[in-house]
C-alpha cells in the first residue's frame, strides 16, 4: 500500500468510530434511559480517547509526509487530515483532558444555574473555561490571533477580520428594519387545537417533501432538536408544542436541510474527512435556505396553509395570507433560538462582540452580565429581566464553544447568497414551491453544493455556487424586501 | 498507581468501549435505518478492531503479572481478564479477521438460504465457517479438546464430558414425558384479537412488575428478541404477533430475566469484567426462571388471566385453568424457539450433539442435514419437512457459534436448581405468585445470585444460591410434576 492509501485506511477507521460517537450523543438526547448518565459519561471519555489517540497518532504525520494526494480530492482529503492532526497534537493532553472533564461538569452547573436565576452561581466555572479556553486557543494560535485560531475549529479559512466586517455592514440595517417592522401592527399568531401525533405526522411528510430520505435517516423527539451523523445514516429530531404548530415544522424543515447536505455529499466520500459538511456556517446555510428563504417564503407557505387546514381544521388565520404574516411574524423577545428572520442575527451579533472580547481579554467574566445587558438594550430598545432571557440563555459557553457563535449568521449570510443564485438559476421557482415541489431547490442545491462535502473551502464552496464571492447584501436585501412588503413599509 | 489500578483503569475504558459496541448492536436491531448497512458493517469492524487491539495490548500481559488481588473481587477480576487476553492473543490476527469477515457475509447467505429453502446453497460457507472454527478451536485448545475449548467463551468452567453427562440423564426421561403428554388431548389455545399496542403496554408492565428498572432501560420492538448492556442502561427487546399475545408476553418476561441479572449486579462491579452476567448459562438460568418457573407457573397464570381479560376481553379460554393449560401447551412442532419447556431441550441436545461431532471431524458439512433429520425423526417422532424447518433454521453455526447451544439448556438446569432453592426459601411464594407479586422471586434471585456478577464462575455461583452441586434432577422432577398433573399422566 502506498503512505496515501495506509493513511486513508487508517483514516477510514477513524471516521467509522466518530460516526458510533456521534450516534452515542444521538442516542443520549432521545433513547437512553434517564439513569445511565453517568456511564454515558464514562464511556464517552473513552471513546474521545481512542479518537484523539487516533488523530494525534504519530504514523499520521509519517504517512503525511510521505503521501502523494494525486487528484484534487485527495490534496483535500490531505488538507482536512493535516487539520485534524495539528489541532489533535498542538493543545498539551493534560489541557485537553482537563477542559473535558471541566466542559462536562459545567454544562450541568449551567443549567441549575439558569433554572436558578442565579449568575453568580454559574460564574467560577465560567472563569475556568474561558481561562483554559484562551490557553488552548494560545496554543492552538502559535502567536497569531487567538479568536481567529477558535474560529478553525468551526469554519476553516475564516477571519474575526472578515466577520466584523460583514456583521458591522448588517447590524445597521437590521437594526433599522427592525425597528420600522415594531413600528406596524403585529400579525395574528395561529390559535387551535395542533394534535402532537398529527405534528409528528406532518414533520415525517414535510421532511420528505424537502428530499429526507428516510431509508438513510429517522425522525424523533428531543428537547433540543439536531441533526446527526454523516454518510448513509443521518438522523434528525424535532419537537412539538400542542399550542405552537411552528415549532415543529419549522424545526423540523431546518434539520432536514442539515440532513440533506450530509446525505447528499459524494458518496466517494462516505467514511473520509471529505464526507462530511464542510463548515458549521456552509451547514448552518443550507439548513437556513431549506427554513427560510423555501420553507417561510409566500410561495411555499400558501401550499402549506392548505395543509395545515386540512390536518388540523381552524388555526386561527382566515386565508393563505394571514398564514405567511402569522409564520413570520416579528415580535420583541429575548430569547436567540426564538427569533425571526430579521432579529435572529442581532442575537448572534451580540454574541459574537462578548465571546471576542472574553478571549481578547478585554472583557472579565465578572462584567459579561452588565455587558451582555447593555448591548442588548441598545439593540433591542428593552431591558432584559431576567438571567435566563439573557447571559444565561445559552449552553455554549458553558461548554467551551467560543467561535461557534457566529458562523450561525455565516451561514445566514451564504444562504442569502445562494438564494439570489437559486431563484436566477431556477426561474419558475415560486410557482412550484406554491405546489409544494421543493425538487428545483432541493436539486440545485444538492448539485451545486452539498455533493461536494469537504472537498472546497467553505468560502471557495459558496462562491462556486452562487458564482460570487459571499457577502451579506443578498441577505439584506431579501430581508428588506420580503419585510417591507409584509409590513408595508 | 499499582499495577492493579493500572490494569483496572485501562480495563475499565475497554469495558466502557465494549458497552458502546453492544449499544450499536441494539441500535442495528431497533433503530438503525435499513439503508445504513454497509457503512455499519465499517463502523463495528472499526470497533471491534479497537476492542481486540487493546484486549491483546502487550501492556495487560505486564500488568497481570505484576498485579496483586488484594481481596477475593480483585482475584475475580484478574481472573477474567487473563481469560480475555489469553483468548484475544491465542489466534492469530489473520484468522480472526478471515472468521469476522466471513461470518458477517455468511449471515446473509445462510437467511437467503433458509429463506428459499436451499440446503445445497448455504453448505459451501458453513463449510468454510467450519474449517475455519476447527483452525480456532485448535488455536484456542493447545492441544486440549477443541469443542471444551469453544464452550470456554460461552460457560467458562464447563466441559463436554459434564455437559453430556448431564443431557444423556435427561434425554430419557423428556423423551418418555413428552409421549405421554402428546397422547393426551391437547388443550384449546387462545382466540381473540389482540391489539398491538395494548400487548406492548402490558408487556411494559408485566417487565415493571418482574422488577425492570424502566430508569435504566427500555422496551423496544425487533424481530427477535434480545436483552442488550450492562450496568446502568440494559434495553431488552420483543415482537407482536395480533394472533398470538403469548409471543410478546412471554419474550418480554424472558428478556427480563436477563436483563433483571444484569441491573442487580452489585453496581461496585459497574464497567468491570465482573459487572456482567459470568456465563451464557447463568444467564439463561434468569430469563428461564422468569418465563418459565414463575411466568408459566399455575399460581402466576391465574393472576395473568384476569389482566388479559381485562387487556382483551373474551380470550377464548373460560377460566384460569383452561388459560394456564393454553400457556402450557406441548404440541409437536419443528421449531426451537416456538418450543414448550418440554421439548425445548430436545432442540438444543440435537444440536450438540451434531455440532459436537462437525468440530471434532466426526461429521461432514455434507452430511449434517441427513445427520438432522435422522436425530429428529429418532427423538419428535416424524420427519423434518423442509430445511427452514431443519438444519436451516437457526442462525448460530452460519456466525461461527459453535459451543452456544448447551447453554441454553445449563441454563434450564440451572433454573431448575434455583427454583428448587427459592420454593424452599420462600414457602409463600404461589400464594404471592397468585397475586402477581413477583418481589418474594426476584429479591431473592437478586440476593443469592444475580448481585455476583462475575465473582463466581457458573457452577459455583449456582451452587451457592441453590445449596448444592447442579444437577438435572430438579429440572425433571418439576417437569415430571408440572405436566402429569397438567396433563393428568
Amino acid at each position: 500500500m502506498s503512505a496515501l492509501e495506509e493513511l486513508m485506511t487508517f483514516q477510514g477507521e477513524t471516521e467509522a468510530l466518530a460516526q458510533i460517537s456521534g450516534r452515542l450523543g444521538w442516542d443520549q438526547e432521545t433513547m437512553m434511559p434517564r439513569g445511565s448518565a453517568r456511564q454515558r459519561g464514562a464511556e464517552m471519555a473513552a471513546m474521545e480517547a481512542v479518537l484523539h489517540a487516533r488523530r494525534s497518532d504519530p504514523r499520521v504525520a509519517v504517512w503525511l509526509e510521505a503521501a502523494e494526494p494525486g487528484d484534487e480530492a485527495g490534496a483535500a482529503q490531505l488538507r482536512e487530515i493535516r487539520r485534524s492532526y495539528d489541532r489533535a497534537t498542538k493543545v498539551p493532553a493534560d489541557l485537553a483532558k482537563t477542559l473535558a472533564q471541566l466542559t462536562s461538569e459545567s454544562q450541568g452547573i449551567w443549567a441549575q444555574a439558569r433554572a436558578d436565576e442565579d449568575v453568580a452561581a454559574f460564574l467560577p466555572t465560567l472563569k475556568e473555561v474561558v481561562r483554559l479556553k484562551r490557553e488552548e486557543g494560545a496554543a492552538l494560535a502559535d502567536g497569531g490571533d487567538v479568536y481567529d485560531a477558535m474560529l478553525q475549529d468551526y469554519e476553516p479559512g475564516t477571519t474575526a477580520k472578515e466577520i466584523t466586517k460583514i456583521f458591522d455592514a448588517m447590524r445597521v440595517r437590521l437594526v433599522a428594519l427592525r425597528s420600522a417592522i415594531l413600528e406596524k401592527p403585529m400579525p395574528a399568531g395561529l390559535t387551535g387545537d395542533f394534535d402532537e401525533r398529527l405534528q409528528m405526522k406532518l414533520a415525517r411528510n414535510l421532511a420528505r417533501d424537502f428530499g429526507y430520505d428516510m431509508n438513510r435517516g429517522r425522525l424523533d423527539k428531543a428537547v433540543h432538536p439536531f441533526s446527526s451523523g454523516s454518510g448513509s445514516d443521518v438522523r434528525i429530531t424535532t419537537r412539538t408544542d400542542p399550542t405552537d404548530p411552528f415549532n415543529c415544522i419549522y424545526s423540523t424543515i431546518h434539520e432536514t436541510g442539515h440532513a440533506c447536505y450530509e446525505l447528499n455529499i459524494d458518496p466517494a466520500y462516505q467514511l473520509t474527512p471529505l464526507g462530511r459538511g464542510v463548515s458549521m456556517g456552509v451547514h448552518e446555510s443550507q439548513s437556513r435556505i431549506y427554513e427560510n428563504q423555501l420553507g417561510r417564503s409566500q410561495a411555499f407557505t400558501g401550499w402549506l396553509f392548505g395543509r395545515m387546514t386540512r390536518t388540523f381544521g381552524e388555526i386561527g388565520v382566515a386565508d393563505a395570507d394571514g398564514f405567511y404574516a402569522a409564520v413570520n411574524r416579528v415580535r420583541n423577545g429575548y430569547i436567540r433560538t426564538e427569533a425571526d428572520e430579521v432579529q435572529y442575527n442581532l442575537h448572534i451579533m451580540l454574541r459574537y462582540d462578548l465571546e471576542r472580547a472574553l478571549m481578547a481579554g478585554d472583557l472579565e467574566v465578572d462584567d459579561l452580565e452588565a455587558a451582555w445587558n447593555d448591548r442588548f438594550a441598545a439593540d433591542f430598545g428593552y431591558a432584559v429581566d431576567k438571567p435566563s432571557n439573557g447571559v444565561l440563555q445559552d449552553v455554549h459557553w458553558s461548554v467551551g464553544l467560543f467561535g461557534y457563535f457566529p458562523t450561525y449568521s455565516l451561514g445566514n449570510v451564504y444562504a442569502g447568497c445562494l438564494y439570489q443564485a437559486l431563484r436566477a438559476a431556477v426561474p419558475t421557482l415560486d410557482s412550484q414551491l406554491a405546489l409544494g415541489e421543493l425538487e428545483p431547490a432541493t436539486d440545485w442545491l444538492r448539485a451545486n453544493l452539498q455533493t461536494h462535502g469537504g472537498l472546497y473551502a467553505p468560502r471557495d464552496v459558496i462562491a462556486r455556487a452562487s458564482g460570487a464571492e459571499p457577502s451579506e447584501r443578498p441577505l439584506l436585501d431579501y430581508l428588506e424586501a420580503k419585510f417591507t412588503a409584509l409590513y408595508d413599509l
